[in-house]
């Protein structure tokens, strides 16, 4: 098998993944190469254990993991594996999130998932947490994330504009 | 391998106890045997799908799943079994319960947990929702049942006494 | 009168149909006859009353009630019936379903509503646990429920897809 | 039969008393005579209907019933009788009364419960609303509600004092 | 000065007519006469006092107050009044009236509102209470309001239709 | 009568007093004087009103507003009077002060209260924004507060001690 | 450089600029000069620091910030400049402002953030009180105020119209 | 100055101290090297600006933030450092934290914070996630972490045991 990047996106079904496809896109502009898969807790839970057991074998660095609802799949994959786990509560239907986030955040002591916040801000912010901790060994990512942090600081007008 | 009771009470750990042992009380007053067990889905998690794969085979009918917090106990028993799963949300520290119950209850479409109330009446009304699906097949536990919710009705007293 | 079939669909109003119609929807797919019917708990209390104290010797198996708002339907029945009842919180207009959530899970010990999640998935789930329940003593429902489960998992597909 | 005092006070369990008997007291200080009753909606509901469907007859004017959790007596009794219904929402064990409130308040339209505060300030209005009412067709009443009132105006201080 | 109809319907903002509306159309059926006014706690406080004042008065028997938000009217009129005060909970924007239901029923004792559920069905229902109110003392009323409740019965459907 | 001192502090009631008196306190070692008073909105809604209409003839500058539950009193005060009008949600028995922190923020456009924190350290900020206003024509009670501030900055220990 | 005008209006991003216009709309009607400016906490930090740590040498008297989600820039401003803030929850996306509100009301004590409601009306209301601040101590503001809010009141209608 | 060790441990007030005590000792037993220091976002905005932005540079590689009720401190170092920041919602008074949970991980798109669970057992995490990021370049980490996370998995009971 071949070396897998070094972030895996996973998230629970493909109806997450306008939302998650946000964390992708922004990995690629700081240019870390990720592979994003579907991994639902409970309709596949095999593929959950055979994807989280054998994560930093394959050669993950870092996982993202994103889920609604009863959002198990973050805390499941962190259970399961030593690598640092970052989760996004994606948007419900009913609850607009706050059953995702708590399901995700509210993990018991030992089994930690890093949680970012409900919906596409989350997604875009796990990806740049993703990127700070590779960041801690790679010189040339550090540069990318600081230049992203710059023109994101750049980007802010002064005065706000009526044409929005 | 000895055939297994009817029911399995699992519970993420030795602190649901308190709670769970409600269930264990009521399904000895019907008469129902069950197991009792301590299955961490976050601190053990080849516990848990071992448990979970092997619970229709070992014997098991019906499984009742407390957890507390970020609980996904109940989801993943259910994610890995066809058997009925009852799920009991242990009052948590931080947000008593809320966080256990929306991660019990908001299940997506495809893998069902019967969830009831947040701490000690969802304890024991997962004990009886259990034997409800057990005297389907068992008159004698129907009577049982019947009896005890007889003297459930018996036992409310017409008025309000001040000596509580 | 006739037997009836095994499952009862029963809700507090025509509104409630759009989202219980996915339970029905579930029990035809596993070959699981069911009758629907329209129980107000508020509007029709006697007609709660017949139906709930008769469902079992009129030959129900196992009752699927879905209710929004200050939900009771679910719970009164189960006040009525010693049947396994299975609450499916439906979506109200305020309060996007947690006052239904609420109102239906939150039982006290002694009369117990195994319930699940707000909206369709509830629905969906309810059927689900619903032919768990009957398939402890129909194989053949057990088979059917087992390839569902299993076309469920085959129909998880691997990678997200732009296209959705 | 003897004719019924003006006001039932009912209350799901004897564990509600403590709360209810603030409304008992209120009423005897306005010397409204009333009849205080256990109704249990989940564990007796035939004395429920009983109670309910008699209650204009047997005399009755205003019904006060208060519970916990998911509290459906007051809904239930209002769904049963033409007569208006005050429900107080007992604080709950694990959610302090929410579940009660919203369980009682959120009644589809068609079936009024005119609800109060949880816990004891909602006993003691229960019982002021009910004099309120009944005070409309009795002007001695309504001196006594006046007075009660004056009473309760004339004894707040002027400034904070320390000793509390 | 002309006596009043025996129910006031009183909001905060001409933005509560569509919710209240409801109110005043249930009453039409009823034949209960009723005026409806806006008064702002806020925005006219002085219009408020002179309304709750005088309200008893003027020949009101019963108010129904709605408002939105920090909803406020409700509870200052019951505070200045002896008259029975119902309180809707009207739907804001923000926090989908969560706000509106906390700020009018969580009353201090001494001072009641009966409030009903947020929006639409609360102005129904406000109108059946304070009808119910009014039979007490008219026959006529009582059989009409006993006639609508009957019709209401009578109209939900035994089964649900998928033509809705 | 006399003029009134910058600052007025009100609260619904004296149990208010015990989370009130740190606005006082807070007050006084700024050297800033202020009146306390009890003023129920509920409960002498005459008082209020006389309170309210009167502040600013009076001399009050700023009206500091504590209140519980349905708290009303912040928000009526602002209704009449165009003084600026803080309020403290005090914690409440049921509901930890939410009811009373949104009766008290969610305000309609038009009638602003300034809210502070619930609880204790609502009442202290509410004494220091109160100053802060004052201090805007008041040289030394600006270098007082600065001194205040200053103060604060440097009491905050470097590290965590065990000893606490 | 330039004395700046008594009031600053900051919001952390061009997205909360259609509620910030309202406070800048309403101070225009009440002819009171302002800055509105973009300051974002998190994205432009810097910028955060040099307008808060000047804000009071530069000649504003009173901020009005406005934040949505993790709101945390009233209260960073607030820890940095003696001068009144007043804080604005803007609606966020996922929960609706709750999370606005509570990350800029819930400030420790020390370091106040007078908070106005969610949204819009709390845009205006952060206007109407920055406004009451100054007119402390400017006699043509306050009656500016005064006229602002007799028009409010007399355009209350009495009557609720069919016609909106 | 000497360099500093790889975790730095900040809270907002020595209060948080016994919460995030959980997080120091979690790191020693991993025998990772850290120092806790009380750095206030509110009562030390200098100190906090110091820290954060100086953190890359001391040579701390994760930073692990604790604060309670509006809590900024872990939002407003994220966007003064690239280095992966890490949260813990400290228990607040009122709200157990609620506000606390939101203030830290609603953060906007493009600055990330890790949030952890409420109160000690995120303090725990917090240090587990810390070292798994720092174990992704530390073998020896890694073998400690995976001792550690094997010597949890095997203190988990079989059997839950009635002592406790």
């Amino acid at each position: 098998m071949l070396i897998k990047p070094p972030v895996a996106i996973v998230m629970g079904s493909q109806s997450d993944w306008p939302t998650m496809r946000l964390a992708a896109e922004t990995l690629e502009v700081l240019e870390v190469e990720y592979e994003a898969r579907i991994v639902s807790a409970h309709r596949t839970p095999e593929r959950l254990v055979e994807f989280a057991t054998n994560a930093r074998a394959d050669g993950f660095k870092v996982i993202i993991a994103g889920a609604g609802g009863a959002a198990h799949l973050p805390g499941m994959i962190a259970a399961m594996t030593p690598l640092p786990v970052f989760g996004v509560p994606v948007k419900s239907k009913a609850l607009n999130g706050q059953d995702s986030l708590l399901s995700i955040v509210q993990m018991p002591g030992g089994i930690p998932v890093g949680t970012l916040a409900i919906g596409e801000p989350g997604a875009i912010n796990a990806a740049l947490i993703a990127a700070a901790v590779l960041a801690l060994s790679d010189d040339e990512l550090a540069d990318r994330l600081d230049a992203y942090r710059a023109r994101q600081t750049a980007s802010v007008p002064l005065f706000p504009a009526d044409t929005e």
